[in-house]
């Protein structure tokens, strides 16, 4: 039984990871952070656990937490944690943060697309990137890890196996990406208000998001050349679920089969990605409140391009659900513990 | 480890049983009973389960399915299991029926409000209804339980406490119910079409609903008098959910703490229902997808009334998680085993 | 033509007004007031009126729009107009107040429910209530309109026949309302975020709705007598529309035929309120975007009461749409001149 | 005033022709044709138009419809059209087609995409296809119009001006599209079902959408080359509005400014498509109801492709609102007749 702390856990990442950590046989949670809500009851804000969590909201005092809990969960906006961490920090505890503080290698690349200064540079390199399915290994010896973005998540694992392959032409990937609403956080903000969201559907962030350079390096690293796309996410009326639609040219003479085959291949031994049969297009209902990644990929003959697909849980996988697994693989767990949640439908 | 089957797995009741059965540790689902889906995988109707449920749709043969299973599980239309059950079958296997042909024990008043003639009254007497917080005992040593409707379920947990303590006056009572539309089932009707229902709201089966004379029985006993009653459902553009608005008269003198201190009698050893804090009214997102049922009570001095309030999933605690909580009495499980699932937000 | 002023343009009855005003013959909208958006563009805020509308957001210069304007919209929090209004404003401009400030003859009532001072009661005296099919004489001589409030608009019209004709015990009086987000504003506020709201409902200022004593007199007036009756909203995840259902006893002998010619005599010369069919219920859907209120009732003789039904868009009829037929009225245009606007489906 | 007849009045296009044309100025329906409804009140239907429309549904008699009518709308099932259109129905009345049956001059494309016989291929030659901003002259002289299918409307307006002026590179165009579930349909089926569309989205149709013809037919005139394309749409969570994100490389060397002016230049004339600020991304909110379509562009030099963005409300300009813009075309009308509606928000 481990001790975890969570700094942000009445936004909708953090709450998630109430959710799924009370469901985990290892852990116990014994720091609900939370900056606007500082000694009111966590059940106060979140009814969905009345008469199960008592606690107190307290504040995001990461030294003092580090010294009770042996993992931190840092659900929390840009720039805080690089902004906090230290050496002793992570000398007592493990930290898995789920902004992108430590996502990007290229220091420089982050402050140009987030747009400030990165306060703790020097934690970047050791930092391990938590996409389980691929850096597997190094986090199961990281002291901090870097949680992946949900879009970068979806997306990533929706291609990588054709980028892995070298399968298709990189330079012509467009990815066209659709969340739930879930994904713009839980701040009073008039754009995320019920009535200009409901019945509703837009682009945001065309040519400038910042996820993007995140998928790019990814990507890169996985097909072994530097890559350049188009990324564009669409906010739907809908709670969660992030749905990729993403297009790239294969090279020519690669078969359906050797298509479907590097999905297989690469997903064969996961858990949590579900390659779904042939034909079949990923619903983000059926992933809904769950870790899962469905997958599938569609030959189009007619114009020379594949188009794959994922749908993905946004504040699960995408978020809390992810930070989980990299815990689960941190302290030796089953990596599949507390997140065997069949998902919810309708 | 019991062997549970289920008829009518493919609609949104028998689907939960599913979800909820997968994740309870003490059964195995041998029979996901589908007319409609006979010879499909199971999966390929409810992807949320693909690569976890591998079983293929059988038929609805109850005879067959008694000799191989220790609990099945009806989530069918009403008049089904009334015109197929027997003896031979009772004495193989317990039945849970999620329809309401066993709920009512004045066969006449079936008869009227269902409009349809009961084929194995014969039954009635035996059945005992299944709702836990008050027939505990009974349902312990049941070999056929009727599983309460989702509205009753609600209404009446909602107004027991002071029903059962004399506080109101029954013959001033009315509920105004408020239904998520997987209530209405996953038949494929045009007034359940997507865009019948969205930005929609409507009273229906106005003074003619047939959950009325259920929730009349049954608070009839719990105050130990004829009770007639208005209730008025209404059709709610979400996927889940009921809640109950309830007035009534409370008897002339009554203070509010006697009618709070009603509610903490009545649930204080309740783990599934959930008495709020003074003041919060219960909301359906607090109880997605979970058995919990929220309750809580507002007292109108300038009218006199009381406003009783409960909150509930209606496929959870309104169907398949209070099948479960049944079959957990029955076979002497943990009354909570497979059903400690936290409500998911947002 | 005359020309017309808003105050409060860019909040969700403001921006209704914009709409409906630009779709009637004889207004032209000459000051778009909006004090969060001062010299932006109107339709930098609301791009449905993108190249229709090319004004610029103004001040909220009470005085100074009077001096132009015939007609003077005020959609403003509660307390604003009564803390601006004066005579010179009266002399230059008629006045249609959305707020609650002018509604309630009673200060006292309107300062303990609003829990603010008053600061021109002098005014209340003067002023219509701008319920149209009850006030319709009154209001065509007005120099002030209280605009009814959305709720007491949709109640008062469900039940003003049988509380006119006294077929009702108006002490059982018992009010359910359901209505849309929009009615919540478009204040950044938590609550009315899009997760918080969507697939969720709830009641909310339970026994203490500051609608409660507009109904209240209203009611009164109609019946003859005081009258104290419970209301309860709930907030519904849709975007328009109220459902009111309210329940009493009707009075010993009353037969349906009675009841129903009651709705007939009251609304036979009403184009706005529709008398629905014996037994369909009211839908929001069939009046969305319309100043339609759809009313029907039911008579259940097993409990003696009547269940009263009214369906309407709360920004609409319950606020921009009847401030329009107040203008109409009190300019003498055709009533219904700009309002007949065919509802929307689906 | 002329007489209109509509074929299908009972689907979500024929009821919006409904709505269209009550507030025309210069028609009269005087048939109300559903096979599913014949001798139904059709307000028994559609309760929005409850004491508005008192006609009575009849049967599909284009014979006897064409004698009576100056105008015949036909909102029916693919191949419906065709299999009963003949000299003398064209000798007495104009006729706008909703369905695909005249759309593609390659009767061959049609039968394969379509996966049916034409059976009046002879009429293919003579009808014209009905997108006012581009065939406006032939329309004016049309007996027979094939109205544009949804997706190809809002795709091709969103890609035109490109295309016309040969900025971008055909051979690249992909064409990601998001649907509100209107555009599915009034049918009873289960994948319309609100549970199953609600809080979900996924792709279908995937290489295979049978609009993908109609939009490379249309491309191909506009650029002057055969143009083979990806179309990929989307189901989503809303009733109403298409969004279409499409993606070309545009020639090297062409600047920002050119982009911009091209679209300029297209629509500088055009009431009904708005080209957005820069920067500003269409929403199919701002449209909702009316028969705008919105449109812009970003240019991402990083990748050297546009992002091409439209929105447009399906049942209004993508199939009843054009009907009505062609009606008007073919009449004489004034071109935005009865089409001025603002759009609602929210």
């Amino acid at each position: 039984m481990i001790k975890a702390g969570i700094i942000g856990a009445t936004g909708y990442a953090g709450q998630e990871l109430v959710r799924l950590l009370l469901q985990h046989r290892e852990v116990e949670i014994i720091w609900y952070g939370s900056r606007s809500y500082v000694d009111k009851k966590f059940s106060s804000v979140f009814g969905n656990v009345f008469q199960i969590v008592e606690n107190i909201c307290k504040s995001d005092d990461l030294h003092q937490l580090a010294e009770e809990a042996d993992v931190i969960f840092t659900a929390t906006p840009q720039g805080y944690l690089a902004g906090v961490l230290d050496e002793e920090i992570l000398s007592h505890a493990k930290v898995i943060d789920l902004s992108a503080d430590y996502r990007i290698k290229d220091v420089a690349i982050y402050e140009k697309w987030y747009g400030i200064k990165h306060k703790s540079p020097q934690f970047i390199e050791e930092a391990v990137y938590g996409l389980c399915e691929v850096n597997r290994d190094k986090v199961k010896g990281a002291r901090l890890v870097a949680n992946p973005g949900c879009y970068p998540t979806c997306s990533f694992l929706s291609i990588y196996p054709l980028a892995r392959a070298g399968l298709i032409d990189m330079d012509t990937l467009i990815i066209d990406a659709k969340s739930g609403t879930s994904g713009a956080g839980r701040g009073a903000k008039i754009p995320n208000l019920y009535c200009e969201v409901n019945e509703n559907i837009k682009a945001y962030g065309v040519a400038g998001h910042r996820h993007t350079p995140e998928i790019e390096e990814q990507l890169s690293y996985a097909s072994g050349k530097a890559v350049t796309l188009n990324f564009t996410p669409h906010l739907i009326p809908m709670n969660r679920g992030i749905l990729i639609t993403a297009y790239a040219s294969y090279k020519k003479g690669t078969t359906k089969e050797e298509i479907r085959k590097a999905y297989e291949e690469a997903y064969k031994d996961e858990y949590f990605v579900r390659l779904l049969d042939d034909g079949v297009c990923p619903e983000t209902k059926w992933v809904e409140g769950s870790n899962f990644v469905d997958v599938n990929v569609t030959v189009d003959e007619r114009t020379g391009r594949v188009i794959m697909m994922g749908a993905m849980d946004n504040i699960t996988k995408g978020a809390a659900g992810q930070a989980v697994q990299n815990m689960n693989l941190m302290f030796g767990f089953d990596e599949t513990e507390g997140l065997r949640l069949v998902p919810m439908v309708p």
